[in-house]
């Protein structure tokens, strides 16, 4: 019953297979062999065009790379108040690109296209003081399990290119977004006017597998350069390129994705049956948070569940009574039915 | 024949192993589960005290995190003019640092330590303009294939400690070093006054596995950030932990090493033995520099040789005729005596 | 009624006739002449204790600088969400230290030490994932023309110190807040537990003289070269000196605050009288907010009146009508008493 | 018999006159008010051309804004081996660029396209280990006094254009080598092919007043940011302004420059005719550089003469012998003829 982080999963044996098949013979350094090529080659075909890729190892070096691409001296690029970029990468994004992040609120874990609006409406052109806009940023799925709908990512590139402003996507779990909304990769991004896409693997079954994707190879003229200064070009890359190349192999990362979205599904239906618990909102992914009496929290713990505490949201509506808690729970490609199962008994 | 650089083999198979042994269950990831612990102390066996280790994923993420733990600002890192930091690493250093890199001239690839003193000493302390020291660092092998003997590491420490800066070593190929001096990774190391390793496992038959090793644990205390701020904390560390697992247990390391500096031994023999060729300078580990007629050079590669043309070093004595050229040979743990011998072959 | 900002008056008299005596002969460079050494005595006079005392030339210089001398990796700096190294730096303090800015709530203009408390909360020790607490910042006077009273900056201070955090001063208008409190510059500052201040000449009748002090000397080890790194040692720095000589000699410092400030108590009596304007909060030093009809701010401009609307604060009470409009007004050393009673005939 | 620094002379009185005639009444701050905008103006006329033009107060700042708006990621700037840039300004370039800066040899302070080339060709296109060539900088005068001539600098100009690389020229003492080359500030410059200048006035008569120059608006597009984003952009920039205003009317700055020049061309010949001393080199402009025998520098400065031992440049030709020492004398627009002849008498 671990539902810490789809971190704390290891690796899928497909991509274990990969690793160790690949691990033979010698193969050009630094993403230039013959794997890497092949991958790079099904990143346009899921992709549906030509696509500059660029793997990495963690989905913080994805981002920070990202946004380090279109920077600007004095910088803002605008998230939502509770990304990843801004609360849990310690700084990375504004190290890597000397922008600052600012936050941007909105219902659900996503922005409002109208606070969105105001926040950049705060930086006039060629007023020095404040700085400069420079990006705007969103995460598919939320850090909250919810997903920006086709409608949704459209709003906020409206107002991106509105203000000239490149639009990327953090996709730390992009599969688990793509599928909660039955969509498409090109469908999700490129059609919906995103720029950049973060592209992970990493939480959906791999070891460490990010892909950094541009759709306009001008815009990524400099990511070679600001990858390798970064210490984010590996020699043997097709060790990210193989766990790639099994990835996307006959769907895999997708079958991954709804194997973990289902048992999440199937953790809220047992929340929202029970009468210690109720679900604090509604998400679409594989995260699930949930408010329980503490002591409920406390029993289950001890019966083996593992999962966090999750700061409340300011401004929460129906949020935790003095004596009941907010968990978060996780399930990954991992997550078995009898974990989910399991749990829902410690609910009665 | 690959000789190009043991970055272009893949991995050993004990890796390969360990990670597919590694891929199920669950553990607490950014470095806090169970393996990432076990193979820390680990590295505190091998290096026979309690060392602090970070684990990442790139050399240049060790080296350019290893020097950001003791920069200071206007400071400057003191390196041979040939290595790896300086050469090879796209300014990631300065990057992660802000410190700058300057020169250190040497014969053999190695810094001698009149000229790191010389070097220091244009920056006396208190002197806002020109900067002030911060750090000195070592390439061990050296970029050339050679190793300072430990009488030589002590007189570069006790030009370190003389201005108090603290000393790093780019291991690298820390391995085919200890192994080619016969020595201990405390001897090598702690015990002539170096300060901070950074300990590489992937041109020696991992994956990406390199260990950042403290011997004072004060030097380390922001460490942790500095990792993490430039996106190098793994979520699923124990995938390194893993490689580093296997590749520590039962010497594999060594035997590695080992291997690979055999296979250069029986090259350099080759070399010296053949008419169409010289050895350029003496290497006691896995590079192997030569001196070949060009055309010889060409018809090694038209039969399926791979290596590398090198620039000539400024002032190099007996360097390459008009008609020659100078070339790089690269053996890993992948190499087989067999190619060794086809390509001596090839000399004649 | 030029109230646009106190930026925008010249020099004082004294200021040009001081710059204009030091002109002649030859000096020392870099801050090391005799008038250099004889100005950083009088701070250590004016605060009573030796100081460490470093001229610049911008109020963003001294304050980024100052945040730089207490940086961490991944740290972040807490400040209020007005403050002027949030709003009107340009991203300096974050360009200079590599420090997030995390802004803090409260009234007034003022941090709130429950609100700091809460913000700080949020980075719990060794928990890389969001950084690390490294710095507080208050802005005395603040930019909205209150000021902290000594047992408000000692509360900020106490939260600061339970966290081992440096508490940094911004004073750019540091002499019309002390004149307002009726205070000292040691017990405005040291005595409460401020580490250091960007004390602040250049809107007080300065060309462009700034000085970052330091209470502890060692705290400030690091910041002659963060100074020189960051282009802001002046190669003549007595010109800087001779402003402070001037400055700070007979009182003239006070005298001018002293006049700012009543000219803003001057005008704000004025806007309480006034049918058509008044006060948006209370001030004590030389920047005046005031709400206006619409109409009468225009007919103003028309008639002369030069000034800044405002930007209504976020959950500002009693804010502007529809039919309103905040405004800034700010006095300076130059300012008149005919100016001020030229702009309240216009309020009528 | 001041011959340390031209910045140990203060402030021409012109400068002063021109401060305290500009320091009464109100203007824009920012560099938005009237005289600021006429100064610009002066500057189109003086280069005869619309010039994008930035004031500053260091030279420093000037070299490191300019380095920065050219950046890019794992850069490398090309500078003679003893420019200012890369010996005495503590890494400021590099912070605000994060630009590598790499030295490139020739005679006489001046690079050598050939050795330009040269290093440039160490970093091949696309290759991201070595970093990406970002821009060329030259020393007008160079630091050892001597000028490039006109074909000269369009050598270096041609080398960077063929690698499509920005040209800058640090022009600290601009007017002195101007003056010495009797050229034109278009014709030393934009004509030549340099597409930025830093156009220095604080060592020839200012206080503090540099002027950043940019030739392609295009290329300066990010400047006002990075100057903010740096703390280099003054409140009262007016009294930079008026600095220039004073100092490029009626050709003030001409004449203060050939009177330097003409105060060492003065010392030159002493030097010259003297037994006791020899030239180190032949400079054009206000930097003389001179072997004396050690006894008679120390008896010349016992007598109240004062200057800076030099450290001897690597191969230097018929440098000191062992009981000489070279010795570096700056005349400035302050040098009197008899402080010369004071000296020469000193030199028997």
């Amino acid at each position: 019953m671990i539902f810490t982080s789809d971190n704390w999963a290891g690796a899928h044996p497909a991509i274990s297979e990969a690793l160790t098949r690949h691990a033979t013979g010698f193969s050009a350094a630094y993403g230039t062999g013959d794997l890497d090529r092949q991958v790079e080659a099904t990143f346009n075909q899921i992709f549906e065009r030509e696509v500059a890729v660029f793997f990495v190892g963690t989905g913080t070096a994805a981002n920070s790379i990202g946004l380090a691409s279109v920077a600007k001296p004095g910088g803002v690029a605008f998230c939502h108040n509770q990304a990843h970029v801004i609360e849990d990468e310690c700084g990375a994004p504004e190290f890597f690109s000397q922008l600052r992040l600012a936050p941007v609120d909105g219902p659900a874990g996503k922005m409002s296209p109208e606070a969105l609006r105001a926040q950049i409406a705060r930086y006039p052109a060629q007023f020095v003081h404040h700085g400069q806009p420079a990006a705007v940023t969103i995460t598919q799925a939320t850090e909250i399990g919810t997903v920006y709908s086709h409608d949704e990512i459209e709003a906020i590139s409206a107002v991106a290119k509105e203000k000239n402003l490149p639009l990327h996507m953090d996709g730390a779990r992009f599969a688990n977004a793509m599928v909660a909304l039955n969509s498409t990769p090109a469908k999700m991004t490129v059609d919906r006017g995103v720029d950049i896409v973060s592209f992970g693997g990493t939480k959906n079954g791999c070891w460490c597998a990010e892909a950094l994707v541009f759709f306009d190879p001008e815009m990524a003229r400099q990511v070679p350069f600001i990858r390798k200064r970064g210490a984010h070009l590996f020699s043997k890359s097709r060790f990210i390129a193989a766990q790639f190349a099994a990835y996307l192999e006959n769907g895999l990362w997708l079958e991954l994705a709804g194997h973990s979205n289902a048992m999440a599904s199937r953790l809220r239906e047992a929340i929202a049956a029970s009468s210690k618990a109720r679900l604090a909102w509604n998400g679409q992914t594989n995260e699930v948070f949930a408010i329980l009496k503490a002591t409920t929290a406390a029993a289950a713990q001890e019966k083996g569940a593992r999962f966090y505490d999750w700061p409340v949201p300011k401004g929460m509506e129906n949020g935790p009574a003095p004596d009941e808690t907010l968990i978060r729970l996780v399930t990954s490609f991992a997550t078995s039915e009898t974990d989910i199962d399991r749990f829902a008994d410690l609910l009665g």
